[in-house]
């Protein structure tokens, strides 16, 4: 589907005529780029801005009081949740460099978005597993490590960080299908 | 490139001039998909038998000897670790598949692998993060979190999870080239 062609067709219907018999469709792309610009951008916000303070009580001495301890979770604590950040960080902008990219239909660019695009998939879900176990860790602790848990005390700094993770699968998942999208393009041309 | 054209070559002449034509190459897809086998399953295997023993010293009281404690460290200990095998397996399994699957060269079944291959980088890549994070976890501990190092104890244990890493590692780029790969074969066949 090239440029010269969406010129001539001119209106919204040859455009939706073309796509159809094509087996892609320019807006299906466009929907699912845009979709992985935004979640993968909200993803990278929720656990780069994921901070909590609590005030946790500490009995020390059993006569007195129990002592008021300050303590804080930030996002860059853990080595996971920054690559996290930054890989989806990554993915964003390439998915808003792709989109500025997709109204210049040149015929090779379909295969270097196909491979970008793909790129994207390892780079996340990498993020992606790496917070996963961590937030699990955190959840759940690990009594033969001594590893104890942690979101019992910071329950809300762990619900954003399972937040950002489906926000982030979901951009991935996005990624994915238009590597899929791509490829049916090019197999129903190359018939 | 289908079953009826490699027929009529019948000669490995005639094979090569055609994949030469058409940008990909059945060695290259044979041998891509060898490779994704043999390093997934030799990751999953170096992982799932990891397990190590050893005695460590405590002193309790200064006025007695160190009493010595038995202390041992298995993969399964860890969810990340068992969703690495698992991912591997599932991966090395499919790869044995599709090795199968490649002999028969139905047009359909070049999309249906590409998507299928596609799908193992997630799986694979999800796996690498989880086991990576709390391998680098095991390497440094994390003194906020109050989690202590664990592979300055088990050593040659925390050593055979980044070998297993890196066979995925590589399994995994296997896959990322067989999916470049038939894209870009696709590509050529649909100018």
């Amino acid at each position: 589907m090239d440029s010269q062609n969406y010129v001539s067709h001119g209106g919204m219907d040859g455009v939706k005529d073309k796509e159809a018999k094509e087996g892609g469709g320019g807006t299906s792309f466009f929907l699912l780029r845009v979709m992985a610009l935004l979640l993968t951008l909200v993803a990278a916000i929720v656990l780069g801005v994921d901070k909590q303070n609590k005030v946790i009580p500490i009995k020390i001495v059993d006569s007195l009081p129990p002592l008021n301890i300050p303590v804080v979770a930030k996002w860059h604590y853990l080595s996971a949740f920054v690559f996290f950040v930054v890989s989806n960080a990554i993915a964003c902008t390439y998915a808003a460099l792709s989109l500025l990219l997709s109204f210049n239909r040149k015929k090779s660019l379909v295969l270097v978005t196909l491979i970008l695009d793909l790129l994207m998939v390892p780079l996340l879900f990498s993020g992606i597993g790496a917070t996963g176990a961590i937030g699990l860790m955190g959840y759940e602790g690990n009594s033969r490590l001594r590893w104890g848990k942690a979101c019992n005390v910071f329950g809300k700094f762990c619900d954003q960080v399972a937040v950002a993770i489906v926000l982030s699968l979901l951009g991935s998942i996005a990624f994915i299908l238009l590597v899929m999208l791509a490829a049916l393009r090019l197999h129903n041309k190359s018939k």
